[in-house]
């Protein structure tokens, strides 16, 4: 049995326990253990470029630590992932952001994404352009939500749903990504009401570290 | 408990029992059920375009007898794999190619692909191009062998994992995909000489199919 971090870069306990309801049924399913865990330094939310730098480094210092046989960062700005990947090869390191757009590769031809608040959408572009995948990107809309709405689950649903309606009527998406680790719960209301597949980006990356452990993905000679 | 249809869509038994072995892992870790099957009608072995346009209808036609709930088509030229799935949209239809070049991107930043000869290369480009992921492709090479002579384990061995090598070495792949669903006997073999993931597609297609199973991934409105 291998053991999964599946790291909340900020601080808060209340998105660490969102995150783990959000992956239950993996690990329910897997024979490896998974572990939260919150940055107890880090801010309660991941929200402007200057968060991102500032915790980058202190996803990479947990991850070196080494107990981990493989790493999920749960932000959906992929912080630190990039620096933390090339500081710890010999462990999958995954950040949420990445595998939810190649799990929506995988079950549409042209994926569109829910953001918080338009502030993410450029950070979200850039990824993705950094990734080689902006010609499969329909659209990254707004759903105008500020972290603490977004905790407001009635209010939240129903802007997530007209946000993932415009990103398939009028953006041709076939395949939609929820842009935040905090919004899971969200998921089976916005599959349900739009018919098409829905990635959350933390099951997508749990998911990706399982699969690597599973098939030994990593294997220094 | 959903039942996973492994199609091989060439007519070989020794084929179709290869395809079992590399996933058997895969298949003792899950609480679905995999099934296996080849195309009766279909030729022996699947190398040239006209061989992939005359099982493309086959592989539809088996998929809309409607007793699976996942289909993972088991070629690396994906024949059939975009009709089918337009065709039968209820259920995850998985091209073990597309799969496999989404699981190289998931743990590299260039991928290399080991052909079985020239003539797929070019087939090879086209899905890439048509996947949009083409900036992330490092090269694709050929091991020079004929399907015959991929069945000689020792033969082909040292010729896949000649290719590897030339695949890192020359064109800075850091992660290598088989380019044939036949070749997942040589995955441990290259991924322990060269110390870099290698993707058995199969195995990835499987895991496609067994994570759209485990979170319910197709949902009609």
């Amino acid at each position: 049995m291998a053991r999964i971090l599946v790291l909340n870069p900020n601080s808060s306990e209340k998105v660490t326990d969102s995150i783990r309801r959000s992956v239950a049924g993996l690990a329910a399913t897997t024979s490896h253990q998974l572990v939260f865990e919150r940055l107890p330094e880090a801010p309660l939310g991941i929200e402007s470029d200057a968060d991102v730098a500032a915790v980058g480094p202190m996803v990479r210092a947990r991850a070196l630590t080494g107990d981990a046989d493989a790493v999920v960062v749960a932000c959906f700005s992929d912080p630190g992932v990039d620096d933390t990947r090339a500081a710890v090869t010999e462990i999958p390191v995954i950040g949420v952001a990445e595998a939810g757009y190649y799990a929506a590769l995988q079950f549409g031809r042209r994926f569109g994404v829910v953001s918080l608040g338009p502030a993410s959408i450029a950070r979200h572009a850039l990824r993705i352009e950094g990734l080689g995948i902006t010609a499969r990107l329909a659209g990254d809309r707004s759903a105008d939500l500020t972290v603490e709405q977004s905790g407001d689950e009635g209010l939240s649903r129903e802007r997530v749903i007209e946000t993932g309606k415009t990103l398939a009527d009028r953006d041709g998406a076939d395949v939609i990504v929820l842009g935040c680790a905090g919004m899971g719960n969200q998921r089976p209301f916005l599959q349900q009401a739009i018919g098409l597949p829905v990635i959350d980006p933390v099951q997508a990356g749990v998911a990706a570290a399982i699969s690597a452990l599973n098939l030994d993905y990593i294997a220094k000679a």
